[in-house]
């Protein structure tokens, strides 16, 4: 070997460290803004208290700072290698995701008769914010297994919550979903993969799935596909799909592994980012035999499915809001720490050059990325909270609905502006963050996929605005609305959010009336010219609520008993963002109504 | 070894190879909207003819397309590496770098008495989208040389010239500007590289350079660096900055190579993109004898650079340019390849899938990198017409005001959205856009760094609000404002065009007012708070400029003797500017003019 240097060390002229948490935002969104405590008024979470959502958010700091942050850049830099028929992964990934199941985070909100901690879904959700923002690539693996067992927990049998959700829970399995085929990325009605019934009840599989992310690797002793098929002779389109189980090792009735079962690893997709998450092209039955577990009743795989999908979504939108929260959190510590230039009217190079955080525009991305991690976490923490309240018989159906509406919002809004600000941190720290020596790079590769996978934002914008906006005749936005006129009416009360609040109410009229007018337009037939420019509603409508969040944090910052630098900052964000990003809601709305620049585009004018 | 498969094949469904330019697109830009035969009447260009440009850019084609583009993912998997005390770089670069030497397009726009071709810039500016959008990293290594033989034709002596320059327009010699320092990024006043006069005359330099772009390298006989430092008692600031010639070997009187000077390579920046060109942080003087000439006069070392650094910002803008027009073009023809899904009413999946580019929203992200990249194509050969307008003594003031002026935004709005065209590309490609396997992801990446170097856009903005607007009491801004007004009127006249010119016209009485509430600020001393939300004011003027490129492009291309559907495609281009993006302005105006969040955000608050 020549002698080579592949990474030099130079100028590391920074101490910043890497901080995946301000316990202080935290802690007031789930206790001041969001009421964490309140939960434990219902039954099913009558074990829980303060003490034990802190224990567990303490707990996911100290291992997501111990056990996950460390490897973050050596995943990045050491993807996951197809050696010998096997996928290897870095050793730290295995220990981190045994320290995530051995503290318990896999089951945390699974029923205690099951073994889980049935904590609340809006704290677990908190956590995986640390443990995403420690390192996204690393936590997939347990995250998608947790999806697989809360999705045979609702529609499985109890033989197959035994064979292949209870193994899960207990940290033994893993599991992934399998949806998307090389020549239907996002469009459902077109996949292929066909299933046969066999004489014994279970199926055969064939078929190839695509962008299948923790496919293939040997973190457990099993893992438990959820494969969307056809049996043969299914209607076309999404009513002819149903789910299958697909074991990558079959397991005996007793529950012991038995022999491989005939999926394959076809290749390894190699990424912009997120490398640690080793991402599959799986081949089903290439040699006929493969074994599937047909889930609940033929041809309504897609409802079953999108139990996993509409968890997983939100699962993304707090994936990316965590990486916006570790970028802002580098990005802030180190404009405090590094001087540069000085103030446009000092001109005196005797004087001491100031903090980047001194100048004005580094302040405004600061803020940005602040306006957008923070209002995009309440709001999604929020969004787990209606979750929780659908324990509560008199708040269910209403939770759901709201959660109907907001959960699109929270995937592609999130993934929109926290990629957004992710950039932004990389601009605060100029030459310095285009390095791979700094970690915001990183944050921004990482980030790249989160408005592309679980259903781009187009299609989020799509199920947005021609579904979820006009579902029972309009009653989730009613619904939404409703939530936003009572903090609209508290904040009037107050002398300092008077104004901020008559905008937001100007702001939510002029989104009713973009809704109105594309459900008219819906109804009259012109679907098409409705939702041409869905994805400009779906800003629209993210940014009404985005301001909605900061202006309850607003209010409930001046009312705590609240360390008062932290309030005026929050205060101070708000202003922010209803000067800067609100604005635009009149804008977009505009388009909406009126515009048909992209609809009446043509192929031959490109 | 054990067997390793780390790129499997995979997933290649798509037949779309890259393109680096739309023909009809440039040559429209030159030729019917900015008269690039025009300039031939000037006596300097007058050797040239529409024959000659047509000539330059088919081998500036040709070229990137058979030298340039096979290269670039391979550059960006195999990083120079420092073996054996000297930077390694794969061998296509020299070889790529040697054909456009060869070809002349080093010394494109250089005097032909030097042996160049005496080419307008606009030309040659063209020439380097292609090179760029082929590959950016490889075509870097020429271009700094370029600027460094220039800035030397400008102020060297005839001696200096002989022996520094005229290597570099024959290809022998390369060459890079020494500005940043470890601890001083963008802060050049607080720069403390140090000369010490010599008895000969010549000067001792001693100090640390960062961020060097082709910093160290084998691909020519000798790197001509071109070092800001201070003389020993220089006075403090950027006052007292002297420029120097370092070359990496010392030349002999004959012009011969002769000993190594005292330059060291003390480390290689691993950067998110842009692999193949190397960036370096480089010792002077470590040994003591660092071998300098001062060029020009002492202390006025920042001028000189800053006619490089002027050259090398269009340059940046042009780079950002190309990456957004490979990424749109590689997006636009995926999307007319690859069919998925349906349109919202049509549900029946028995119909063909239709291909990507049907679906409006898809329409969308193409329109809008459309708006993007050719609108800023064309403002950045608007700018370089305005340095070849220098040549004729009536145009000469105003060109210079107008270049000026435009500079910053070239170079700041360009970069910007460019960055924001790459990444719907990858959104158009979906998954397959974040994979490896893909062009568009490396363009992002590449792509990125052009908000940072040659100034941050931060800092292009104050220069634009904080300088270049109110200089000359205004007649910068003046100067292109009665540009707009002549083609607002221009539109006025065209029925399809007049309401477009009316709303330009709106939007321009905006920016003047936004224009002179700052100024007024800064008159009044207050100039902090005037310069707080520079970076709005930066984005809103782009906006009218880009608005005002856009309207003059569809006037011209209703009014040419052109491809109806190419005409049709600018004008529906001009009008999703206008509609999605021009009415913005009025909000970044309002928040120049009244927004004091982030100028008043406090430390301490975050």
């Amino acid at each position: 070997m020549i002698g080579v240097c592949h990474f030099s060390p130079i100028a590391m002229t920074s101490s910043v460290s890497v901080r995946i948490n301000d316990a202080r935002h935290l802690r007031f969104a789930l206790y001041d803004v969001l009421d964490a405590e309140g939960l434990t008024a219902l039954p099913h979470f009558s074990m829980h208290s303060r003490d034990t959502f802190d224990a567990a958010l303490d707990l996911a700091q100290r291992i997501a700072l111990e056990k996950f942050a460390p490897h973050n850049r050596k995943s990045d830099l050491n993807e996951p290698l197809f050696v010998d028929g096997k996928v290897a992964l870095i050793p730290e990934i295995g220990d981190a995701v045994a320290a995530y199941n051995e503290a318990g985070f896999t089951a945390a909100s699974i029923d205690a008769q099951r073994g889980g901690m049935q904590m609340p879904f809006m704290v677990t959700t908190a956590c995986d914010t640390l443990f995403a923002a420690a390192n996204a690539g690393t936590v997939a693996y347990p995250s998608l297994a947790r999806g697989v067992a809360n999705l045979l927990l609702s529609y499985g049998t109890p033989t197959q919550i035994e064979r292949y959700a209870q193994p899960i829970i207990d940290g033994r399995f893993f599991g992934t979903m399998c949806l998307s085929e090389p020549q239907a990325g996002s469009s459902l009605a077109d996949i292929r993969c066909r299933a046969e019934l066999q004489a014994d009840g279970s199926y055969r599989l064939s078929g190839a799935k695509m962008w299948i992310s923790a496919g293939d690797h040997e973190l457990g002793e099993n893992i438990i596909h959820l494969v969307l098929a056809r049996i043969v002779d299914a209607p076309l389109g999404v009513r002819g799909i149903s789910l299958f189980i697909v074991p990558r090792f079959r397991v005996d009735p007793d529950g012991t592994r038995a022999a491989r079962n005939d999926v394959q690893l076809a290749g390894l997709n190699h990424k912009m980012g997120q490398r640690g998450s080793v991402n599959t092209f799986l081949k089903f039955g290439e040699n006929g035999d493969c074994y599937a577990e047909l889930v609940g009743q033929p041809h309504q795989g897609l409802g079953y499915m999108f139990h996993m999908m509409n968890e997983e979504r939100i699962g993304v939108g707090v994936g990316a809001i965590s990486q916006g929260i570790a970028g802002y959190l580098y990005s802030l510590d180190y404009a405090r720490e590094r001087r540069q230039g000085r103030h446009p009217d000092q001109k005196d190079p005797a004087t001491m050059p100031i903090a980047l955080i001194e100048h004005a525009d580094v302040r405004r991305m600061l803020l940005a990325q602040r306006a957008y991690v923070e209002g995009a976490h309440v709001l999604a923490l929020y969004s787990a909270r209606l979750v929780d309240q659908m324990h509560d018989p008199l708040q269910r159906d209403r939770s759901a609905l709201l959660l109907e509406l907001l959960t699109p919002i929270v995937k592609a809004w999130s993934s929109d502006y926290s990629l957004r600000a992710n950039e932004m941190a990389i601009q605060v720290l100029g030459g310095y963050g285009y390095t791979r020596d700094y970690p915001v790079e990183q944050y921004y590769r990482d980030n790249r996929i989160n408005p592309i996978h679980e259903g781009t934002n187009g299609i989020q914008a799509l199920d947005l605005l021609g579904r979820k906006v006009t579902m029972q005749n309009g009653a989730a936005l009613r619904a939404l609305i409703d939530e936003i006129n009572l903090d609209i009416d508290a904040a009037r009360a107050l002398e300092e959010l008077k104004e901020l609040a008559d905008q937001l109410g100007l702001a939510r009229d002029e989104i009713l009336r973009a809704s109105q007018h594309a459900a008219q337009r819906m109804g009259a037939g012109d679907v098409r010219a409705a939702l041409a420019n869905a994805s400009f509603y779906l800003q629209a409508l993210g940014h009404v609520c985005i301001a909605w969040i900061w202006l309850k944090q607003a209010r409930i910052a001046l009312g705590a008993d609240i360390d008062a630098d932290f309030a005026a900052g929050k205060l101070a964000t708000c202003r922010f963002f209803f000067a800067t990003e609100l604005p635009q809601v009149w804008h977009w709305c505009k388009i909406v109504v009126s515009d048909d620049s992209a609809l009446t585009m043509r192929d031959g004018w490109f």
